[in-house]
């Protein structure tokens, strides 16, 4: 089964073995080529244009596992695309069983419009199933969020701990960019489209076989079909929006790109938390466990967080691809580009393949992950009643004031100046407050309150349930 | 008037003088820092939740060209980002009227709010010129779409002639894209929104201000107030949209990037087209000439095509920008990330601010630019009856076949035969088929129809109408 | 022969093809990862180490045609890497005859040992042959730029006719570029570099095996081997460099990113200008002919100029490439990387494969580049004197003056007014210049001189030959 | 002082406040281009060429402080680069005291020698500081690393705890990393080059005017000086290599550009480091305390990692800035660029200013770095004796199987066993061990001994001084 200049994803462990990766390989690619070519010709068949018994043969020979796609790669240099050694080895295997029906292939159209159309068709295809694996990802950050929604945990800013939160509080921000990316990729991929023009885009060919099929008679059942239905037949044919032919516009494909790209930044964002959370040290969080997933017979007590390397490999690669995409459009020139157009292909399937596995794998890591209160309550005791000092300055410094502690203005100043203290001669605060303040200005009970870190949490709660509710209707949709 | 470690722009004339420029500059950007934290405080105000008094100095304070901004810049070192000593430059300033006024300002902020949303402000201040400028720009091209709609032009594939087309079915080409990405960017302008939350997203500390608020009475006439209405007006006030917190979730920052960087792209390809064009051996376009741009005392014969190149420098810039934001955004983690969220800013402007010098510059490229259809001809005639020879092939192998002058199959290959001939040896096409061919065959008048490049633009002129009819409405609005 | 997941090229016409395809593949990887793990068993088994015998089999079984690709790339999903599963299957073949040599691979070494040593090993072949394409292709520019030194060319400035040149000219910065990125690629390959030093790069498990071997006397023969010699004697198996462990200094591998890349860039501007060149407009070059490669039987008149369109794309894609292994290494931490380390590989290898591709294709392009003298001559004719008025003003204005024609500082201004009379009333500049000026001033002969473009060169001729003698002893080494 | 078009450095606190902000601003880009348009002046007038007396008012007025920065940004959109302007100010200026000597400036050169040569300059010159910098890093990195060669430190890999090390161990990574890093821009800066050749590079403008000064004797003294006499003596001038001219060759500009950004990657690496390891959970490094650097008033307890955060946000933005630079060199086509070459400047300043301004930070957070050995200690302790469980198990599974103790290849399995036994049940593995193996085997001394991880560190000690031994000599000079 040697296939010398073949990959299979040998150093891309982020898509090698996802489902994904097989809706986007190289065969994926050519099927797509040919379920467009063999599209067309079902159309015009329909249309009374070629014969009716063409359409055996060219449905036949339509199976990207009767082609060499090795061979079809190297042959692609010498065009410039693969669509170019396809269709003359599909025509030749066509004319295996009827010579005549390999003349019913690829009328009227140009090798871009069967690239843009199939690129089109295996985003259309291979987003499906990542869309669909999105919501599902969404609908178990719903599940933790809601269970965790008033799980204690300390908020981070910059690494460090800054104020009380919950870890509901988190996934709901999680919840919320993988919802939005989603949703966005939701709308462009029912804007994926058939580009469809002939060489200039004109459709000057397929005019002019019109006209010609008219003449001869030859179309008799249908003489007065127009290029426009045929296309908008296609389209339909292939599930796939028919705009005006676009083969000199870009921002079709730009449009696809970024939302796969953010998808990816979407799923990034979890990895890096939970890369971050399963450090020994933290242990606020744990990946699924998976048979010989993570694990080191010379090292037990590792468990490497492996998703979330890889889905983290995923979103540092995204931004490249995404670039490559713009790069390519912005050498775009003319009515077909000599080379910007070329250097979108491999950057385009790689941001699908790339995201829609990050995706798969953050479904995984979100339905199994392994949440240990505990820890969360250990790491935010640290900092314990620190984490509430803003509240306990805000409520106490004006009653220092009006009850002629200190002087105007100067009850904040004095009460930082107890933290400090307490802080640099490592002394709990309570009672070093306790001991320094009035009775009339503040109680233990008070004190209790103000400094208790998982009573200052503000709306974390009430927001979690609104996030949940914003997507619950499209995750389930 | 020296500033040693400013920036004018002198290595960035992309967009170094436009109207953009002054709207996306570090001045543009401290202001609407400002313009936050004032609207903040007349939102307190309004609900009697601050003295209203205060708002006196709080507004006269908010005037960026009170503060030294190359101080601000490099005090923002110490803390990571410019808001915190503008805040104490900002606070000073008021206290230097009104001591009470300065703790009016920022009250249940933190620095990432004021962040975000100051620069979804200025995108949507930059942002709302561009869309203009870019409507424009396609009404211009709506007009040079009509206009040209039937200028021969040959069109190019991978740089060499393809087929037959018009200047106008090029031009459809350009509307389409900056259309398209002219209606992306109005759609998610209409999506920049506030980022409100207190430290950890939580509001902990704005609701700990309204507590205390209630309970002293200070909010007399609105002490009913809830945080959601605050924020709510606070939106209002801005014009930006109000979802919950996202300040872990960077997909909305992304949204606009991606805009504007489309928007790049769509110019850039207009501008490539005009630098191929405007080469002295192609000559089928001219830019706008303007007092002083492209000329040289010592080349007196060179006019550098200056606004098509910096536009071309704007979509060539702009993918390595967008990446930085994705890149920045992939590492997003926890509450507030430690260099991610830093590493959005810069490029995030960038983009801002290239894009729209580009769509300037595209709208005085393409209002004035100057088009000369004999060059288009000339260029045309090169190839002339060689671009249709497709089309000939077509009408006149059958008919050698169904009258016995070649055997089935055959009459392809001896047209192409005698098309390699002509190709091979120099001479004109016509004369040779004329003497092979037999009359009853194909006739001179048959042979000057089928070879006419200009009759074999299929549906060119249609589409351009259709392209046009198609935006016309938005660029109109 | 179905491999549904495998990538073949077939949306990389970059490189698919080529023979660095080869020497890049998931194939050549598998072999190389092998290779290093062969090396170090041999280098064992001479100091004695494990026994002799062990080594037949371990031999036997390293060959990457015995394996399943596809399964090892899947499965390299649960450890982050494919040296695991690989690891494992070499094992179990090796066990098949002999179980006790499966114990003697892998000895003290860590994956990322072999997964770093491989990818400098892949690179040393793969850049070996690169390296001498780049010689080859630089020999091929010398042979152009000295058949073409005195060539007459028209340059261009900002796609402007700027100055007289030569082609010569433009070719000795082509080859400036190529060979300069050559001499690089030679001094980088001469550093790829040995990583070894297991999990923690201490080399800890290393020397306890020593220690245990000493102990146990079986190293009978070479007992007083030390870690150090054993490691030297890999690197020199191997060919490779042995500086300290670099397991988390990713230095080496960006310079070896590096020089591939500017390798691409060198390359992709020889194929700019060809592209340019190529057009029917232009005329000046045509790229070698070759059965099957850019032509088109729709369009008998194209010769699409592939080999560059496919060479920009490599050079349009490389800075993205390069830009990742950056992010990749710009996410490095700790001992080993946790999404960065594995960001590097694809980019690596593609750009490795890319670029060596593009030397491949390059080389071709310039073996056989078709030179048109008399369209560079028909082009430099269309502004002909007007390219040397520079020169005419500097002459003749200080006689103006030096004769009382012009008052002083006034020669320059008039010379030029009668240069934009010409340029506006479309005449020709010599006529006009001796009707207006004084035959004191200057004569027929003397215009004939002063404005000949082919006499204004300057040192053009001379740098040529400079710029050959500068790298022709490297390209010839 | 308002000047709103201008940046400060606001978005950008990677760099603001740098000293090498200082050498990378427009004004020193300005004062580039004015030191190289003087220096060449001086050359002309020490040859005779042009009139001694010249010179005075030449450089008088080649001061950027004197010109409006702002003026000349905006106007560079007129040609496309800021030279033009600038140069008619700077004549202006010089005529305003000698209007004669105003011809005396800029003779046979073009905007792209003055551009390409001014970028040079200014990357000689802020090049040098960065270097001095980083050499004083590298030698506080030597001093670190010989202070904690032997402080117990466990190693991570993909974030979980691997094996152990000590601390100056991976300090000795971070010292590979910068002095390679250092020393390859030593060597890159040693290349930074003159270019110089006129407007097509050919030196026709020079050559000729040298004829005419030849001629009229002007040059009496020196009138043999030839053109190369002058260039080098330009080269001298400005402390610049003198190759060929190389405007249509962008490999010097890779070249460089690709130096600061290895520099900004071996910075990013260490705080990345820093970051992880001032968590308040690991608690095993801080950074330098400062006064006002990294603290809130509202959350006491933290100390932001202000410094690393800003060094990772540069390695963060170095890869698109790198990308951006190749990106222009790969539009790059014929004598000069339309577009690819403008596209270079920004980001190359970029990579300057970001990569020195990083280095700048490195040294003085690795200077100043807090250690916390306890804590390094306390962590360690978290896997204690299972991280030398792979030493154990090759120890005693031999000694199981020669006592009899476990049939022949089941020794280690056995011990897997146990060590499975103690993770899943949470008991400590040395009582486990001594409770289920025989005396015979294993005495409670020997497991001490085998399980201590701190006498697991291989060569890490002897490691961290050849490393040190290695740069020493080049950090020093």
């Amino acid at each position: 089964m040697r296939v010398p200049n073949a990959d299979y994803g040998v150093l891309s462990p982020a898509w090698a073995g996802s489902q994904t990766a097989a809706l986007t390989s190289d065969h994926a690619f050519i099927q797509a080529l040919l379920d467009v070519e063999r599209a067309w010709s079902v159309v015009l068949a329909d249309a009374g244009l070629i014969p009716g018994e063409h359409l055996a043969p060219i449905n036949a020979a339509a199976d990207a596992d009767a082609y060499d796609l090795d061979a079809i790669a190297d042959a692609g240099v010498g065009g410039g695309n693969p669509l170019i050694p396809l269709l003359n080895a599909y025509r030749a295997k066509v004319a295996e069983t009827d010579p005549a029906a390999a003349s019913s292939i690829h009328i009227g159209a140009t090798s871009q419009d069967i690239m843009d159309t199939a690129m089109m068709l295996l985003i259309s295809r291979a987003g499906a199933q990542t869309l669909a694996t999105a919501k599902q990802a969404v609908v178990a950050l719903e599940n933790l969020a809601r269970e965790h929604r008033d799980t204690p945990m300390v908020a981070r800013s910059l690494t460090q701990h800054s104020l009380p939160a919950t870890f509901g509080w988190r996934v709901s921000h999680w919840l919320q960019a993988l919802a939005q990316s989603g949703q966005h990729l939701q709308e462009t991929l029912a804007q994926t489209a058939l580009q469809w023009g002939g060489a200039a885009g004109t459709r000057a060919s397929l005019q002019d076989f019109l006209t010609r099929a008219g003449r001869s008679g030859a179309a008799a059942t249908n003489s007065t079909v127009t290029a426009d239905e045929l296309i908008a037949n296609l389209a339909d044919q292939l599930g796939l929006q028919n705009p005006a032919p676009w083969q000199a516009n870009r921002i079709p494909v730009l449009v696809q790109a970024n939302s796969f790209a953010q998808l990816a930044a979407a799923c990034g964002k979890i990895a890096n938390d939970v890369l971050i959370s399963a450090r020994s040290e933290n242990g606020e969080l744990g990946e699924p466990l998976a048979a010989g997933r993570g694990v080191s017979s010379a090292m037990p007590h590792k468990q490497n967080p492996v998703l979330s390397v890889l889905i983290k490999n995923a979103a540092l690669t995204a931004p490249q691809l995404l670039a490559q995409v713009y790069t390519g459009a912005s050498a775009n020139v003319e009515e077909r580009a000599d080379g910007g157009w070329h250097t979108e292909w491999e950057a385009l399937r790689g941001l699908v393949r790339t995201s829609g596995a990050a995706a798969e794998k953050t479904h995984e890591l979100v339905s199994g992950l392994r949440v240990f209160p505990d820890r969360m309550a250990e790491n935010l005791a640290r900092h314990g009643e620190l984490l509430a000092t803003e509240r306990m300055v805000a409520h106490l410094a004006p009653q220092l004031e009006e009850t002629g502690h200190a002087d105007a203005g100067q009850g904040k100043k004095q009460l930082q100046g107890l933290i400090s203290r307490a802080l640099s001669e490592g002394t709990p605060l309570k009672p070093l407050l306790l001991a320094e303040l009035p009775r009339d200005v503040v109680t233990e009970t008070d004190l209790n309150d103000l400094l208790d870190p998982t009573a200052y949490t503000g709306d974390a709660t009430k927001l979690v349930d609104h996030i949940i509710s914003t997507y619950t209707d499209w995750s389930h949709s």
